[in-house]
């Protein structure tokens, strides 16, 4: 039996449509899942003359947020408007008329979660924004869930994917940042105006969220120190690498002696650090617990389809809070009724190591028995002779295309018994 | 008005003391985030005799798991004996006797968890095992709820800290297998018996759990093709460098044309894989969603605390649902009331660009003024001088130790009014 979920949407933008997309995508496994049937019908579209590029019923655009927010059917209202105002009056309203509200809304929740979360509670319904932070990564769950019996002494984080990328464009082709910025508005990772993330705005809205969850503390954006990279130059990034390190926008917080400490800057980060290897677009989060030690997420945190995903995760969460009966459902769920079918290892690319006789035609034996199985070879090589056991003897390593592990068995066994190869010392599978 | 959740635990190895231990440090954020007083009240412990090198009252222990499994008191069971049996046996009885029942037992898990979730479900109890699969990694929790939106394509998983350390010092350090086992066995990274960690015994037992909660497919891990590290040779770990690739031991899984496929095996890795770079006793797992695209999760995934982070999470998570008045509790939860108190940004090393004019001395002059404000060199790099509004000038990059930016700030002014800086250029912070 599945209790249907009525969710109004406020905006259709890219977020918006990437939400779409995921639940049209998903809806059946979610249903098969959890038992809930999650339906969008109703989207705010101030402007429904707009191609959208996506398929919608044009019945489901209003251009009335009343008709969503005064909606009895409508369980959860997903804002995905952005900015400040007016979104935050419709969360608010959206709470008080007794609505769940999930939201990917940064700066709305930064500026006013305080006020939303004591409606929601005030109300008897939630608030969910894991969207609002390094976008499909699951952090903010993770930090109030699983995480929550630790205390965190610091939280590193790189929360914007526009100057992630600038900055590596600058530091792997020696772009300037005026080059390394146009390719990024090229590729759709910048706006037209990119003050809010080159300037680190964007970033310390979403630093301010996660010193709320991690410290318990209130850092409105504005009292964070906040730099951004338009000062970064090319001199800056060849003198870091001289020098072992990467340059990263880095919004970090720690805690010492009582004292929640926190900004977002450029930073040099040594290149061990697991946070230097995290480039282009993706964001990054690094926390360090007093149980769990050092932990680290990694994921898109943007684009309409990752934020999409964590908009839904927060969906379903409230769905599952409103069906009543679930209140003893089985999470982690462990589900052994997909249509799918376990069927071993299947194909793969396999490097093989083996110890062959030293003499003249051995290799073109071995490649016309491996022709015979239709295996292959991308790649072989022999180190010098030795002598095992009074003969001369050498090591092939080969890498094989895909082929089934059977298959390769088979071939290598008759090439063992045929006397071209001594002894088969390790085959491992290739990832491509 | 903080509600009492009694625990009883199974056993007091490494797991058991870092459970206890985590619960110590932690249990007043604990209860101030969540309103839940958290108390291990039974542990069964069969070797009271034993130095557990912890300070837990006597009156604690008991050598008699009824008194655990029978006592109304208890609302949760944890278990953290290891081994299918009796650990399956204990669990199964606490369920019966309507208690939730939390795990970190991946063994007990793989082999028998359809028939502990049914007995969950039908005596309307939870259980939860998030410390089954990559330790303090909180991977199943974001699968089954932030998560739950994707479909997915495929896990990769690093889920054995012992394998991967050995794996790690022979490619980093050119050891040979058998030194590198020696050594993780010297550091606790491996037990004395290391068969279940080197044959991918206990990875395949993890990767069963992740394909049940991904694809919904029963893997038990007697069916997955699982080879291990031994046959890995020096001449592996040199082959794979030279090509660009790292080998670790990756428990995998990918659905392809409805049907999946998986194994445990040494793998070649191209080294720009973010699995690549996951080195000595961490893991990683990596998924790929239809909506969240790739995310990789990273740390530890053994240890007592790390583990014990993972089991109490889940002690939390159920707690909050045996609680009744809380089904309307805030996840993610802003919070503003800790004692802690946002500081500005504190103390850091920082590295400045500055233009300075070319002529004797200037160095001395900087170097002086911040000795004045207590400013300490690390490092200072001179380029090339050029000609800049028809003088002569050089730039100069100074990292200095660590300083409280106002306090830069004003040796930096100070020098630039002497005129020994014409302009300072851009300002980082220096991780550490």
């Amino acid at each position: 039996m599945k209790k249907i979920i009525k969710v109004g949407m406020l905006g259709i933008g890219n977020v918006g449509r990437g939400t779409y997309q995921a639940l049209e995508m998903n809806h059946k496994k979610i249903a098969e899942t959890t038992g809930l049937d999650i339906e969008i019908v109703k989207i705010l579209n101030r402007h429904p003359e707009k191609d959208r590029g996506i398929d919608i019923p044009a019945e489901k655009y209003t251009a009335d947020v009343d008709e969503i927010l005064n909606d009895p059917e409508i369980d959860i209202v997903v804002e995905l408007i952005g900015g400040i105002e007016p979104a935050t009056e419709y969360m608010a309203r959206a709470l008080a008329n007794g609505k769940s509200v999930v939201t990917a809304n940064k700066a709305a929740i930064a500026a006013n979660g305080k006020r939303l979360a004591a409606l929601a509670q005030d109300n008897h319904v939630l608030l969910r924004f894991e969207a609002a932070v390094a976008g499909g990564i699951p952090i903010l769950t993770s930090l109030t869930t699983a995480l929550l019996s630790n205390r965190f002494s610091g939280v590193h984080g790189i929360l914007n994917g526009t100057t992630n990328y600038i900055l590596t464009q600058m530091s792997e082709y020696g772009k300037s940042y005026e080059d390394a910025l146009k390719d990024a508005q090229i590729k759709g990772f910048a706006e037209a105006d990119p003050t809010a993330d080159v300037e680190g705005l964007d970033a310390a809205n979403k630093l301010s969220i996660l010193i709320s969850l991690i410290f318990g503390v209130d850092a409105s954006p504005a009292v964070i120190p906040t730099q951004g990279i338009t000062t970064v130059a090319t001199e800056d990034i060849k003198f870091a690498a001289d020098s072992g390190f990467r340059i990263k926008l880095l919004a970090s917080a720690r805690e010492i002696d009582g004292k929640v400490y926190g900004n977002v800057e450029p930073v040099l980060l040594p290149v061990s650090h697991p946070l230097a290897s995290v480039n282009n677009e993706f964001n990054a989060v690094f926390v360090s617990g007093n149980a769990v030690d050092d932990l680290m997420f990694y994921g898109r945190g943007a684009g309409p389809l990752p934020t999409g995903s964590a908009v839904l995760g927060d969906v379903i969460g409230v769905a599952r809070k409103l069906e009543k009966d679930s209140a003893y459902d089985i999470v982690p769920q462990l589900r052994y009724d997909s249509d799918l079918e376990f069927a071993g290892e299947g194909t793969s690319k396999y490097c093989i190591r083996m110890m062959v006789p030293e003499r003249a035609g051995i290799l073109g034996k071995i490649s016309t028995i491996f022709g015979e199985h239709n295996i292959s070879v991308e790649n072989v090589r022999q180190n010098s002779p030795y002598t095992s056991d009074g003969e001369t003897v050498a090591d092939l390593i080969f890498i094989v295309f895909k082929v089934e592990k059977p298959v390769l068995l088979a071939a290598l066994e008759e090439a063992r018994e045929a006397g071209v190869i001594k002894s088969i010392d390790n085959i491992m599978r290739v990832e491509e």
